[in-house]
C-alpha cells in the first residue's frame, strides 16, 4: 500500500530547542488540514478584511460577499453555480436528496463520512437507503459499483439507485483518495446509466495538490461537488455545493427548510474568500516543500517516510527502534513542531502536511527531527 | 456444510409411470412450503368449514374468526397477543417500526427478506436504516452484533439500534436455520442491553418440524414473532404478528394507517385456522417419512441426500454421473413427483419437503426414482 | 340545501308485520352502501361462479382473475389501466404519493376520509402536507382552491401544491356530492397549472346512479381515480386505482412496499368482478325506484321525505310531529325493513338508497311506512 | 381590537432636518427587533469584546463561549438547560420532533412561522402533520385546543397530538400576543393531559418588555422554549431552545444530523452574549420611552398613536387627513427616524419600538414628527 520515498543520507544543520506554543504563527503543526484559528485570530484577520475590500452583507445566506464566494467557488470548479451551506453534513445531504429524486437508493463509501458521521442523516430524515460499498477500503471498484445497481433492481420489489457518491480523499482511510482512472470509470458508468454523481470533496483542493489534477478537473466527473470553506479555507464554519444553474436554481428552499438558511453569514463568507485567495499556490509549496523535506528525513537513520500508494497529504514516518511515538512528538513539541503519534502503533507517527510548513526553513525542521532521534 | 445421511442398499419395488399433474391430490411436490391451493380448492374447503363449523365475521380485520385465528397463534407462540396482518411485509416492518421507537437502526441478515425483498420499505416509510450483516451467508454471530451495536454509537454522530430481527429458516439460503445456541447468544446479548427482538418466523413451524423445538420455544427468545399463513396453513393470504399485549394494543391503528386494514379477511382467517389444526403432526410426519426415504435414496447406486448443518426441510439430492437435473425431474413427473432442477448446477436436485409427501408411500415414491435412474 | 320531492296524497294497501332479520334475502336495508354479506354468502355466491366460469389464480395480486378485474375497470372508467389494491386507504395514498412525485404538499377537502380517517398516513410516512379546504362543508370550490396554491409558494420557504384531490361522494357529509361545473373548474384550473388529480371515488357508481354522469365522464376529469370494491360490489375488500398506463406500469412495486403486494386475492377480485356485472343497471332501478317510493312517501301525512341539493343516494325523511327516530325504525325493521335512526335529530332519520329496495314491491315498502305512522 | 393612548395637547421644540442615514448612530429606526448591524459593526464589537473579555473557541458548537452562552439563557429562562441551535427554524423542528416523541400531531397557530414559513418541514422530515388552529387569527383558545385534541383520537384511525406549541408575540399579526390567562389555560389543559408544550418566544424578551412578566414566568408554562439571537441581541444568526436537563442532553447529536452543528460559533456566540448584558433594562427604557413619546405624538393634531390590546411593541399611527404614508415617512428620514409606510392602507404607518428610540431625546424626536405633519 505504501512504497518508500528515497534512501536516506546524514545531515549535520544543529536545532535549538524553543518555548513556541502550537498557536504560535511559528508553529508547524503537522495535524489538521489547515492552519490553527482560534476566535481572536479570526477578529484580527475580519478587521484587516474590513480595511483591504470591506463586507458586503448577505441576507440570510444570499447576497453580498456570500453571492462573492459562490461565484469564486463556481468558477474554480468548473460548474455553473455554486451556494453556501452551514455543514458539509447538508452539503452531502441536500445533493443525494436532490440527486435521488425520489429514487430510494444511493451508493457511497463504507468509510465515508455520510455513512458512519452524519447519524444517518439521509435515511431517517429523506427515506434514501445507504448502500455501503468496499467495507474498510478507501475506495469501491466500477464493478462493485455495477453489482450493487444490479442487486437494486434486482429483489422482489425494486429499490433502484439513485444516485452514486465518492468521498475523496477518505478521512477515515488516513486522507488516502481514489485513484482517477476508477474514478472516471465509475462515473463514466454512471453517466451512461443515468445515476447523478456527487462528489464528497470536503478536502478537494488538498488532493488536487497531492495529485495534481486542478478541481475542476475532478469536478467535471461529477453532477455536484462540495468542498469545506472551514478545514482548510479559514471560516469559521460552512461548505459550497456546487453543480449546475438548475440544480442550484432553488437549492436555498431546501437550506432554509432544513433550518439552514442562516440570516447572516457575512463574516464566515469573507474569511473563506480571503482564505481561498493563493491558497492553491500555497498548499503547492507546502506539499513540495514537504516532499524535500521528506527525502532529508529519509536520510537520517532509522526515520522512513512514506507516502500513500494513490496519494494524500498525510505521510507515514517510521521511527528508529527503540524510540516511541509518545516521546518523539513530545520532544518535537519542543521545537514548535506538532505532531500526533499513532493511537494504534507507537513505531510511527502519521504527519499531515498543510501550509504551517511553510513557517520555517526545511534546514530547521530537519534539525528538530534530527536533534529528536539523536537524543532520543 | 452438508453431511451426508446414509449408505445405500438395493431396493426392488416396481415403478409405474402416470399422467398425474401436479394440482392431483395424489402428487408428490417436492418444492414449495405447503400444499399446492387454487381457487377452486379453497372454495371447495370453505364450504367444507361453513358446513362444520361456520365462519363468524370479522369488521376490519378484527374480532369475528379473525380473533379466534389470533387467540389460537398467541397460544401457540406462547406471547399474549397476536394480530392478523395483510402480508408478512407489513408484519415485519411494523415490528420493526415499533420495536425501535424512534431510535433510527436495526440490525437484520443481509440475506433477509426485509433487507432484499422489501423494497427498502422501512428505510423509505419508516426512516430507519437496517443494517445487514453476515453478507451472503445464512445468519450472523454475537460477535458481529456486538460490534454494529458498538459502531451504532460511535460516529460522530450516534445512530442507536433500536431494535435487531433474526430470520429462520432463511428462503435465500435453501431455508437453512440459525443454529438455536447462537440465536439464545445472540437475543440475550439483546434483552441485557435493552435492544428488543423480532423473528422473522415466516417458516417457523417448518423449524420446529425440522429441529425438534417448539414455536414457543422459539418465541420465547424474541419480543415480536411473524409467521406466514398462506406459506404452508393454506391461507390465500395473510401473517401473524405476536408479540406482549402491550405491544399489540394499537397495533390495527397501524396497520390500518398503512392501508391494511382490511374490510373483511374472514375468509382467510377461517382456512388460516383450518389449516393450522394438526399442521405441526402433519408436518412432522412428513419430515419423519422424508428422512426415511431419503435413506432409502441413498441406498440407491448413484444418489446421494443431504441435509443442512443446521437443519432445514429442503435437502439436496446429488444425481448419478451423466445425469442432468432437467431431464431428471421431467421424468420424475411422469410418476406423478415434482421437483425442480437446479438452476446453477445440473448435477442436483433441491428437494423441498412438505406435506404432500404423506399422499403416496415411501415404496411407491423410491420405485419412482429407482425408474427414474435406472431407465436414465 | 334539501328541497322537498313531492306533495302527499292518500295511500291504502295494507303492512303486514314479519320476523324478517337483516340478512333475510327479503328484508330493505336503508343503510350501508350495498347488499349486506356474510362469509357463508360469499361462499355461496363463489362455488356459483367457480361452477359458472372458474377463476384463474393470481400471483401476488397480479394476473389472472385479478388481471380480468382490473381491464373491466379500467374500460368502465374510461382509463388506460387499472391496480388492484387492498384497500381504498392504501390507493388513495399512492395516488397522492406519486401524483405529488417529491412536492409536499396536497389538497383535500377538510371532510375527507383521507384527511380525517386514515392516520395521517401520507403525512407520516411520506411527508407529504395535506391541506385541508372546505372546513365541516361538502367540497371546496376554485376561488379556495387558488388561493391555497398561491399561498403554497408565498411562504419565506416555498412548499408548493404537488397534487389536489376531490372526493365525491363525501361520507362525512351524508354521501353529498361536488357539483360537476365546480368540479370540472378546479380540475380545468390544476390541468392548466400544472397539477395532477386524484378522484377518491369510493362511491363513484353510487354518484353516477344519483346524477346520471357515467363514471367515466367522472373520471376524464382525473388523473387518477379510486374506486372501492367491498362497498357495494360484494368483494370482502379490496380497490382499483386507474390511471393512465404510465401512471400504473410499477404500481405493484410501491403496493408491495406498503406491505399491499398480498399473495393471493383471486377470492376477492372474482367477487368484485361478480358483482360488476350488470350493477349499473340495477343502481340505476333502485334509485329509480326510490324516488317513485318517496313521492308515494311524501303523500302521507306528516311524512316528508327531501333529497340534497346536488345529489346523494342518501335521503332524509322527516317523522311526523311527536313520533321519534329510535321507535320509528324499531317499528320499521317488524316489517322487515331496515333504517338507523338519526344520533343527533330524533325528529329524523336518513334513508340510504341501495340495491335492497328492489327485494320488495314499493307497494309492500309504503304499507310498512303507513302502518307504522298510523300506529305510531 | 386597538385602544387609543391619550389626548393630543400642543409642542412647540422645533426639528432640523439632517442627512443622517439609516446606519448611522444617531438614527431611530421605527422597524426592525433590533438596532441595525452591519459585518463591520459586528467585527468593531468583536474587537471590543476580544479587549475586554476575549472569546473562548467552542469545537462543533460546544463549550467554550458557546457553553457560557447556553448557561446564560438557562438562567434567564428558568430551565436546566439550554442548547445553541444554528436557525429558529431547526429550534422549533427540534423541540417539535423531540416533544412528539412519535405521535404525529403537533397543534399549532395558523398564522405561526412555523405552519407558513419553514417548508413544511416539520411534515417533510419528521412526518409529524400540524394542525392549524386560529385561521388568521393571533392566537387559539383552550376551547380549539380541546376540540383539536378530541378529534385526533376520534378518527377511524387514532393520530394522537404529541405537542403544542404556541408562538408569541405573532410575526404575522403585527407582533400581537397571546393573553397570559389563556395561555396559562391551554398549557395547564396540555400538562394534565401528557401533551408538552413548546414555546415559540422568538421575540419572548420584546414580550417581557410589553407586558412586564418576565421570561421565566413565560418559559415556566412551557417544557420547552426558543429564543431568537440575531433579531435583537446582536448575533449575526442562532437560536436558542432551553428545557430539562434530560430534554437538551441528547439534543446535540439531533442539530448535528439535520446538518446544524457548525463547526465554530463563537464569534455569533460572543456577540449574542454580549447583547443579552443590559438588554432587559435598555429595552424596558426604550419601551417606556416610546409610550411617553406615543403621548406627545397624541397631543398633536391629527395625529393618534394606538396600541394593540394584548400588547405589542408595535404601534399604529394614525395621520391625519390629507397625509400619505409614503411621503410621511420619506419626510420623517430626512430628520434621522426611520419608519415605514403600510403596503394596505396609506392612511397611517406602524411603529416598530426598539433600543435605538434611546439614540435621541423624545424632544428632539417628537419636533421631527411635528414639523413633518406641519410642512406635510
Amino acid at each position: 500500500m505504501v512504497t518508500q520515498l528515497t534512501d536516506s543520507h546524514p545531515e549535520t544543520v544543529p536545532a535549538m530547542a524553543t518555548a513556541m506554543g502550537v498557536d504560535s504563527p511559528e508553529a508547524v503543526v503537522f495535524r489538521g488540514d489547515g492552519e490553527p484559528k482560534t476566535p481572536e485570530s479570526m477578529v484580527v484577520q475580519l478587521a484587516d478584511i474590513v480595511r483591504r475590500r470591506g463586507i458586503e452583507p448577505d441576507s440570510y445566506s444570499q447576497g453580498g460577499v456570500v453571492g462573492e464566494l459562490e461565484t469564486a467557488f463556481a468558477d474554480k470548479l468548473g460548474k455553473e453555480a455554486a451556494v453556501f451551506m452551514p455543514s458539509g453534513t447538508l452539503a452531502n445531504h441536500l445533493a443525494i436528496r436532490l440527486l435521488c429524486a425520489g429514487k430510494p437508493r444511493a451508493i457511497v463509501q463504507e468509510q465515508s463520512h455520510l455513512y458512519h458521521d452524519s447519524g444517518d442523516t439521509t435515511q431517517r430524515l429523506s427515506g434514501i437507503n445507504l448502500i455501503p460499498l468496499a467495507p474498510s477500503r478507501p475506495y469501491f471498484t466500477l464493478d462493485e459499483t455495477r453489482r450493487a445497481v444490479s442487486e437494486s433492481v434486482g429483489g422482489r420489489v425494486t429499490a433502484p439507485v439513485g444516485a452514486l457518491m465518492i468521498e475523496s480523499p477518505v478521512r477515515r482511510q488516513r486522507g488516502q483518495i481514489m485513484p482517477m482512472d476508477e474514478m472516471r470509470r465509475v462515473t463514466d458508468y454512471c453517466a451512461a446509466n443515468g445515476i447523478p454523481t456527487h462528489l464528497d470533496g470536503a478536502r478537494l483542493f488538498m488532493m488536487s495538490a497531492a495529485t495534481g489534477v486542478s478541481p475542476a478537473d475532478y469536478a467535471s466527473m461529477f453532477d455536484t461537488v462540495y468542498v469545506s470553506l472551514y478545514k482548510y479555507f479559514g471560516a469559521p464554519f460552512g461548505a459550497i455545493l456546487a453543480g449546475s444553474a438548475d440544480f442550484c436554481r432553488d437549492l436555498f428552499h431546501h437550506r432554509r427548510m432544513f433550518g439552514g438558511g442562516l440570516s447572516g453569514v457575512a463574516l464566515a463568507a469573507a474569511l473563506a474568500l480571503d482564505g481561498m485567495d493563493g491558497f492553491d499556490r500555497r498548499f503547492a509549496d507546502a506539499m513540495r516543500k514537504a516532499r524535500e523535506l521528506f527525502d532529508e528525513l529519509n536520510r537520517m537513520p532509522g526515520l522512513s517516510a512514506t507516502s500513500y500508494e494513490h496519494g494524500s497529504n498525510i505521510f507515514r514516518l517510521t521511527l528508529p527502534p527503540g524510540m516511541d511515538g509518545e516521546r518523539f512528538t513530545e520532544r518535537l513539541a519542543e521545537f514548535g513542531i506538532f505532531a500526533s503519534a499513532d493511537e494504534d502503533d507507537c513505531s510511527s507517527v502519521h504527519l499531515t502536511v498543510n501550509t504551517t510548513i511553510l513557517r520555517q526553513t526545511n534546514e530547521r525542521i530537519a534539525s528538530a527531527f534530527r536533534a529528536v532521534i539523536n537524543i532520543g
